[in-house]
């Protein structure tokens, strides 16, 4: 299994890919797609840019499913609004690829990666260097991408040792959530 | 000029067709695209239904650009979320399929359709099926899709008037809008 974590955001979209190898999870590549150079009013141009390197990542890594953040509703309504456009078109371009999307909360992926959801970026970034054995510190948002990759892995585990004891299905299986689910 | 307006939304998505050929504009097609057959927490697979919808729509009427309208904060901001996210699957659609977008407010839309932004949904569809001589009432989303068609031919002639009297530029050019902006 090779997941793409993806950490949406409309000036900066953080993505990470990992393999999963038995227990272990392995390091692939990571960074960020940036819209930030273009003028804030060309909101459909800087969807296409997210759009088409989601397109880009996947073509070249070939992941076999992806990880994605579920936004909040931010102190600005209007940063809601953008950051919701942002996602729908880094969403979209993840089914369109025909990759199934399972959806963790910030909170979630901080619990998996650092033990607690009240961890700091800095904390992120350090824990997701040692789970990768990373020669250097990833970027935070390359971090956050990473992590949810790692979640998508520790949340599969799960799921088989569950469905092993229990004997029942659940094995790997992508749960869709949207935005209102916590 | 054949005009692709779109009225966002994540359960119903309105779409209108229309020409400007002269100072006439004239109807072309109509429609929704509708994702509410689908489980409220299947976002992803509702937002490929929006992209393949509006790439069906512009495959079989080939629209040389498209009207859209910018959506606002609304009372609900899980709502607000969800609808940007469908937003975003929409837009991207659209600049895929190398579209210039432009973007309207509703109150734009009312106004230029009734003479005034307090115009009710009802009277919207009478405005549109006399302006383009319908033989019947269309639907409250198509008929909203519609008039963001009628709003950008509008805009076009008055940029053409525009920079007939000045002398500049600005005939039909689309200047890109975020949700940020009114």
């Amino acid at each position: 299994m090779r997941i793409l974590g993806i950490d949406p955001g409309l000036r900066t979209t953080g993505f990470g890919v990992v393999d999963v190898v038995g227990a272990d999870v392995r390091y692939v590549a990571s960074g960020t797609i940036r819209t930030e150079h273009l003028d804030t009013r060309a909101l459909p141009a800087r969807l296409k840019i997210l759009f088409d390197g989601i397109g880009e990542v996947v073509e070249r890594y070939q992941p076999t499913c992806a990880s994605v953040e579920i936004v909040f509703v931010n102190v600005n309504p209007q940063s809601t609004l953008l950051l919701g456009q942002a996602r729908g078109a880094l969403v979209t371009a993840l089914v369109c690829a025909n990759l199934p999307v399972a959806e963790y909360t910030a909170l979630q992926m901080k619990q998996a990666v650092a033990g607690h959801g009240r961890a700091h970026k800095d904390q992120i970034q350090e824990m997701v260097k040692r789970l990768l054995h990373l020669p250097g510190l990833p970027g935070p948002d390359a971090a956050d991408a990473l992590g949810l990759a790692i979640t998508h892995a520790h949340a599969g585990k799960s799921m088989a040792l569950l469905a092993g004891a229990n004997g029942v299905g659940g094995n790997g299986k992508i749960r869709y959530r949207d935005g209102r689910s916590q």
